[in-house]
């Protein structure tokens, strides 16, 4: 099946890439790797959600944050392999950053949300190594931010 | 000296590889280069540190759990090249994110703990670049969590 | 244009690469990329800068200290290139952590100092993708920390 019609068969749209709100690219392909900038969770054109996970950010809303990080990730990488999804080979990494407070211990699980995604659209192409930590800030006052190392053909 | 060797004079054994906590994988191949998932101090299947360097955990229990750390990156990286560690042509980059108190600034010593591990089995393949922050929070509440870039042949 | 007139048009002097505070290596290059280690604001050998922003740190300040980071990011660079910057192919990735206050959210403008850098010097080949990130401490206090991957022929 084409990551295409997998993505149809989740009812997932793929949203337009968003654009970085500085001065750099939202990806660079280098060799058969594309870097995935830092993706926060943008939806429509809005940011939607912010503030910190234990606080005013509950577990499960963080998780839909990571979620929407993943398809702005899936986004660009779709501009970065021309539309065309099938030559993704390997989901290398993600880049997990948890917006929380001290005593939050559950990185993993927020960050659980972007990888149970990636893994439903690409399969065993899917399944990455990772990183998750905490932090106490982040752009916009998301909750989460998230970057990739992807390979391509 | 082959490595596994150099790891017997040095009185180290490599564990069994720490499975991931959530839904990733501990390492992924991508031509030459291996991309270890972020490590953290467990040790015969446990949590061998908790806590905030700064806090409730000295520079030097940070540090033991920095080695903690590399020894588990070891252990996936053993695991990514068959058994035979051998194979590691360098290990690239170290990145480390310490669990820390705002005041802390010495996250280099407590990260140098895992760099001097590297070198001490790898030489001069051993030696990488790094980035180490502080953070405000870490899975399980550990004090320490590293993940790496390693080329292999 | 070389990118050593270019330098000499912009001004910018390269310093003496920054000697690694710990027991790693300032760059690893592995087949045609380049790891650079997180660089921090020092200048003729000195801290140019230390606190938090939103603290002690407007973000004035720290915008220079990103542009100090990006400026020995481009030692290294320079150093890996065995003194010839013309072989910088791509900078691909920039990795910013902001040392700030849990309500400071503008971590892209602190880092836009040095993608500004990285394009003001190398045009389209210095246009990265990237993540920043706030933190809530830095080795030595520093107010800003930048590792980096760049592609070299």
């Amino acid at each position: 099946m084409s990551i295409d019609a997998k993505l149809k068969e989740l009812g997932l749209e793929i949203p337009t890439p968003v654009a970085p709100v500085a001065n750099y690219v939202p990806y660079v392909i280098s060799g058969n790797l594309v870097s995935i900038s830092g993706q926060v969770p943008i939806a429509g054109g809005k940011v939607a959600f912010t503030g910190k996970v234990g606080d005013t950010v509950t577990k499960e809303d963080a998780q839909e944050a990571a979620r929407l990080c993943a398809i702005n990730i899936l986004a660009q990488v779709k501009a970065a392999c021309g539309g065309n999804l099938d030559r993704v080979v390997r989901i290398v990494k993600l880049g997990a950053f948890i917006n929380c407070v001290d005593g939050f211990t559950e990185q993993p699980q927020v960050a659980n949300a972007a990888s149970d995604l990636m893994v439903s659209v690409f399969g065993d192409k899917g399944r990455h190594s990772r990183s998750a930590v905490g932090v106490n800030a982040l752009p916009l006052g998301v909750p989460v931010e998230i970057d990739a190392l992807v390979e391509i053909d």
